[in-house]
């Protein structure tokens, strides 16, 4: 198998994998020298090469794992080498314009299955990969109405080798969604930073930390998840700006019980919540 | 002395005094005689109270430990009681009302210095109460330009015995700067909770728990405190709406490296900020 871009994510994958088989060799693209060499010694990939045809022509299966920005670049580099039947798919968290991007570029008979492994950390580089980053994390696979059934299902399995669990969306919906759930946080936590006076940054404390700990990943790529999502992302501003709007109306004089109702409201939303993702990792 | 609110926070203040002093009756005031008692259980307080002279009649120092819209019925309950030459003191999270509502209430001769102890948690009740929530915290202290410097160094004091740091501002410049550090972060927090589709919500990770951890608190509290600090809250959301406008125009085409410079921006403040909070907990 191939991982084109070998840094945190597609470290971890090489190692993951190396973890639960022992008979596939991994073959690392990059094109800096030393992230190849590096990505071998901690164990991740078989060997490293900057040729997309020596990455690419013998594999059965190839994950892009660049940032969003270069997947459009990386399948049009990989699509005169890979062979055909194999399956293409990557771990960008952006999902709709590289399944249109891979419908377009990548040969027939080369079907592509978008994935979003949603694991990772404010840390880059294979330096910090980890054969265990993936473990008990949730994978969306998001086929569109084109890509074969076999391929959807191979490539679940794959992610599910690797102790996750998956679920199924239509690019469009994940797009949607993880602008809510994700997107907008960070954009949030980096507009939270930005706006803090010298004053008010001097007495933040524990909540503020947490509250913008995802404002301390790496800007360029969120940039490219920003941009490629941009839509999304301008509806869930919108969003948050009728709730900016909600607040001001309910710190107004006699609307004290309201306020009091929305903040439990919110407070019960996320124990809800919590409880859910604690089920999750805690199974029977 | 006297506790008025035996909550969290008035009874970690109890363990506290008690974890460094022997020879000090504490007093604690509530109106819930299973607080009284279990406040005295956990070894919070010496003896309780629903009376307020009894409360207070013999303390050096009284410290309000009520949610902060109970502090001016918290100060006309004690004014006819307590002792010339003692020291009232409180916890709450917004200071320029209870610092005048305490100068207009209390008598001559019983001095008010405001107080907000940077510590607690989303949990709240007697029962989590820790003889260390304020060590190593930083405790704002508020004085007015009427405060006796002998009360504001004595109330410095204490809060240094319990082994927090100290800095003063005025009440004004402290609930401006809590506006943007603490109130607006927990505002958006429960926003961002609140405006999540059930979509989203399903796919919510680690970044949006921790992003919204402090929405999980208690909404009376938080409902006193936005309603207390309104005028600020409005400035704080103003200036937010502004980066929210910032990062719609990054969105546009042509802009992804001022938008990368805009995300680094952020995650470089963001770290000069957590090597800051590391250097104050660690000392050389």
């Amino acid at each position: 198998m191939s991982i084109i871009g070998v840094g945190l994510l597609g470290g971890s994958i090489g190692m993951a994998v190396k973890s639960v088989i022992t008979d596939c060799e991994i073959i690392g693209y990059g094109h800096r020298e030393d992230t190849l060499k590096r990505a071998i010694q901690v164990g991740a990939i078989d060997r490293g090469t900057g040729d997309f045809r020596s990455a690419v022509e013998g594999s059965d299966l190839v994950i892009l794992c660049t940032p969003v920005g270069l997947l459009g670049e990386m399948l049009r580099g990989i699509s005169g080498f890979v062979k055909a039947g194999a399956i293409v798919t990557d771990v960008g968290s952006t999902k709709a314009s590289v399944v249109a991007a891979a419908v377009e570029i990548l040969p027939d008979g080369v079907p592509f299955v978008g994935s979003h492994p949603m694991a990772g950390s404010e840390k880059r580089g294979v330096e910090f990969a980890r054969a265990d980053l993936y473990r008990n994390a949730l994978c969306i696979v998001t086929p569109s109405d084109r890509t074969p059934a076999s391929a959807v299902n191979e490539v679940e399995g794959f992610w599910r080798l690797l102790g996750m669990h998956t679920c199924r969306m239509s690019p469009a919906d994940h797009d949607r969604a993880l602008a809510e759930a994700s997107h907008l946080p960070h954009a949030l936590a980096a507009a939270l930073v930005t706006m803090q006076s010298a004053e008010a940054m001097a007495l933040a404390g524990k909540g503020f930390l947490d509250t913008t700990r995802i404002a301390g990943g790496d800007g360029g790529l969120w940039r490219d998840i920003f941009i490629d999502n941009a839509g999304n992302m301008r509806a869930s501003i919108a969003k948050l700006r009728d709730q900016l709007d909600a607040i001001e109306k309910l710190m107004e004089p006699g609307k004290g019980e309201e306020l009091r109702k929305w903040l439990d409201a919110a407070a019960a939303k996320r124990r809800a919540l919590l409880q859910e993702k604690l089920r999750e990792v805690t199974p029977d």
